[in-house]
């Protein structure tokens, strides 16, 4: 299943891409009457535990729409087609944990052999936004940049899960763009700040199921910049493992439904790294993963004034 | 006020302590009828900006029960005995972020000289406890610290707001102890995960109103393990004032009511540095910052049984 959260004249609701492209609602699958409306979306749905529920209706919907039975009739529930909904980002994670240097080739960042253990930095919940939405170039950085990452969604709470048990608590996989603001980033030994800029995460523009996914590591990962391509590789090159990233990080924390792990992007091309190239406003980068689809994301500058007056470098006193 | 989050017979509300110790009952503040059980509470009245009623509210029933009006009686609500409630951690950070080595006298950790910019990490929400809550020794680390932190409680929505008007989005201060597994720190660039176990953020016991606080600057900060003085200071030796944080931290991030900004650890006495302890099940570690009270945390194993039936050095493979 390809499962969205997507917003149609003010609610916000889970549901599921048909092959078509069209969004079959799965409000229902929430059957949750007075929860606010906030809550009416695809984390809601993994935290319930709904997706063998959401996988029937799915099924059900794709059954009958193929026999030709009309949207709305039926075992069909309300369809929308794709320009009539806005997707936001399919969760909200309440943790988005960030893995550096998991792929194999980052020799050019000074990376010589594979790391003893995932180095792990957290995206503050600010960042968060969804494959229609742009991420605004901040007044307070001068050089932005992008990361190509595939996402894992976390389906159901698990600590200190095996590495052999741990795929059993994944729902699915995404897309994540790792923007980073690397003068920020470079300033202190913890990344978090550069990292963390309103809009730096676009995440999308599906949740896709671990069973629609196959091999985590059979994925190609592509990113164009402006029409250009800048990364290209496969997460057979990652040094960690899905299933062992979601194990080691269980060790630490109880992870929860709705919760991302970004595992990481690989190393750009050499003819990437040697014109390095920011993020502007008026730019566009597409992020396309095999069988996860493609993340395109627009560059903007801030909407509104610096309430200042001055455009500020950050920097103290 | 001293205000705080609490539950009561199953029911989460936002409360004031009150001069002789009992809780004033606040939910009538947020006058929300239908919101679900767990939005009850301090978080959603600073985002509903409720600060001043609740201000009125605490007022009235001061002066009513000190002119001997019965509680539960005319201006004055629910009061229940401190001993009948259990006080959460007053707020439920969106964001929990610390800043590092931000107190004069970090020679022995390298400092030098005062850094040009604050290091700035992110502690995720699963490590946020109360102040009648334990901190867990993970069975994954050998060597967990306190750190014994001013928290900054923001009050009200801001984004790149100026030094100059950064503390009146200030609802606040709070008490945060910083715990962290100092072995899963040194591993890897990153210290998140270090600082992320489960329960590694307890706070409290109360948010202190700003009013109430007076000069953050002019705070005593002390740390006792087992009754054993081992942190010493004043928030006068900090690098960067509680103003600049905000401020600084706006123009990456849009703060939000009730996020937390942990503004860092004095270095310990000479004599803790030279005798090390690490915080062992059965410990208590008390941190007392005047004006905002004493956050007493005891230190527990982990109850369950390890699942994957040995303890675990949390290394890869």
């Amino acid at each position: 299943m390809r499962l969205v959260t997507y917003e149609r004249a003010g609610v916000v609701a889970p549901g599921a891409l048909l092959p078509g492209g069209d969004v079959l609602d799965l409000a229902e699958v929430l059957d949750d009457g007075g929860a606010p409306a906030r809550d009416h979306d695809l984390t809601a749905l993994l935290a319930a535990g709904a997706l063998p529920r959401a996988r029937a209706l799915v099924e059900a919907a794709e059954a009958a729409l193929a026999a030709g039975v009309a949207a709305g009739a039926g075992s069909v529930g309300a369809v929308h087609p794709i320009a009539e909904v806005r997707l936001l980002a399919p969760v909200r994670p309440g943790k988005l944990l960030c893995i550096g240097y998991n792929y194999r080739g980052h020799e050019a960042d000074g990376q010589v052999a594979d790391p003893e253990f995932p180095d792990v930095f957290v995206k503050t919940a600010n960042t968060v936004v969804g494959p229609q939405d742009a991420v605004v170039v901040p007044r307070a950085s001068g050089n932005v940049d992008y990361e190509a990452e595939v996402g894992i969604v976390v389906g159901s709470r698990c600590h200190e899960v095996d590495e052999a048990e741990a795929l059993d608590h994944v729902a699915g996989y995404t897309i994540v763009n790792d923007v980073s603001a690397r003068d920020w980033q470079g300033r202190t030994s913890q990344w978090a700040l550069g990292k963390s800029f309103d809009t730096f995460a676009p995440l999308g523009p599906a949740l896709v199921t671990t069973d629609e996914v196959g091999d985590p590591h059979a994925l190609e990962v592509t990113l164009r910049h402006n029409g250009r391509l800048t990364v290209s590789s496969s997460t057979a090159r990652m040094v960690f493992s899905m299933a062992f990233l979601v194990s080691y990080l269980s060790q630490v924390m109880t992870l929860e439904p709705g919760d991302v792990i970004a595992t990481g992007t690989p190393q750009k091309l050499p003819e990437a790294l040697a014109a390095p190239a920011p993020m502007r406003p008026g730019d566009v980068v597409e992020i396309t993963v095999s069988r996860l689809g493609t993340l395109r994301t627009a560059v903007v500058a801030p909407s509104h004034p610096d309430p200042s007056g001055a455009a500020r470098a950050g920097r103290p006193r």
